[in-house]
């Protein structure tokens, strides 16, 4: 038995998320069907976490296990691609210690969120950024940001479904990022913004659920200081709305050194 | 009778090119489906010329007349957007004089071009960049570049199938241009870059058979005054291949100021 370490990038938009589902299309359902065509077996791959419809992926992580396959791992990356979809792609691929777990050795994960500030719609940002109206508090936004930071209890931005253990969690980064302006005549397509944050780990939809949060300070219905209040309520409701899909990507997945992988 | 310029920007990839054909999906055949519903009645949309399937817009210029719509244009534009799919949208809808024309009017376009050098393909690159491996002189492409620049005869770039009057043209720039580092870990996609050139018009696909040329040049198969001599041949075998479609971008077209119109 090999045990593999996958990173992989995606473009989610026609995908039924990251997991396996009867009669969907999903990324891990396409990893799967490529290497029963290329070891012969029944393969299941475990990835570093699920996905949601619409998410895309800079680098997620997967690992999974086969005695069938002799060459390189390298090879079997490449070999993996030949039978991948043009949107998804294994970056790399390298043997990993037996015990390596793909979610369970994980210690943290960088995630983006891309936004356009009003202006027309793009034809080739719609997949990938969500356009909001009315965001002209950009330095509330950054304000805002930093009260993000630290060990705190992520209750107000836990989506319903997928309950955990506790819901305390270290954010190490939340950045604020003013992008580049685009190759179009100035103030077309709006300003484009990202947000960045790294935690040891995530609840459900809590990125998207702090964005939808940072949006309504963005917009002036609150002020920075509100983020302090939706953390003492322990309550979804007293937090933002969530932030659509399209705008998220899962942009790093980080392992201790002693799990004996990097990538 | 009124008289409209639009400017449109559309991804290419899923459409049959821009010029209505019959059983296709052309980007010219959707202008003209939202002009149905908006008018009544048929309108012809007359491009500044037309792109191939998979080649996409930054802006195209394109005019029609109908009597049919009493509010302004701005808000045709906007009601156009309505009926269109996510891939293609009016930027800019203005009255224009009533003999302004979008093809015979236009003095100039610029195109861009762009290209990933070796790598991993991306998921999110793929529809909008040529990958081409082995391109490694990238001081010989950028000396290319600017032999192309002046009125010269193109003749040995244009392709079959569109004879013109003249195959005579001025390039007024070949711009090399490296683009910034991907978000990915260095040299995972390998390098990125583009070509942009305007002129005065353009033969049927004569940036996509420069940029052929250029790659064999930036392969090292070919040195820079190369291109010389295979303007001298007047004969499209002495060229490079033709660059696929995906890596171009219609970026501009520029109108007199005489045509009272402008974006």
């Amino acid at each position: 038995m090999r045990t593999f370490k996958i990173t992989v990038g995606y473009d989610g938009t026609d995908f039924a998320g990251w997991q396996i589902q009867p009669r969907q299309t999903t990324i891990q359902g396409m990893l799967e069907r490529a290497l029963v065509k290329l070891t012969g077996e029944r393969v299941p791959v475990t990835g570093s976490g699920r996905t949601d419809s619409g998410v895309h992926a800079l680098a997620q992580v997967a690992s999974f296990q086969t005695p069938n396959w002799r060459a390189s791992a390298a090879e079997l990356g490449r070999a993996m691609n030949v039978h991948l979809p043009a949107t998804i792609v294994v970056l790399h691929c390298a043997d990993a210690p037996d015990n390596f777990h793909a979610i369970r050795d994980a210690i943290g994960k960088r995630y983006r969120y891309q936004l356009q500030l009003g202006g027309i719609r793009s034809v080739f940002d719609f997949r990938y950024r969500w356009r909001v109206k009315g965001v002209t508090h950009l330095e509330a936004i950054e304000e805002a940001c930093g009260r993000f930071v630290g060990t705190k209890d992520f209750a107000s931005f836990q989506g319903a479904g997928s309950p955990r253990r506790t819901t305390i969690r270290t954010i190490k980064a939340c950045e604020f990022i003013r992008e580049l302006p685009s190759d179009m005549p100035l103030g077309l397509h709006g300003e484009r913004i990202s947000i960045e944050i790294e935690s040891d780990g995530f609840l459900y939809n809590m990125v998207r659920n702090i964005v939808g949060t940072l949006v309504e300070i963005g917009k002036g219905k609150q002020s920075p200081t509100w983020v302090d209040e939706v953390f003492v309520a322990k309550d979804r409701d007293a937090a933002g709305p969530t932030a659509p899909p399209q705008g998220l990507f899962l942009k790093r997945v980080d392992y201790p050194d002693s799990c004996g992988v990097s990538f």
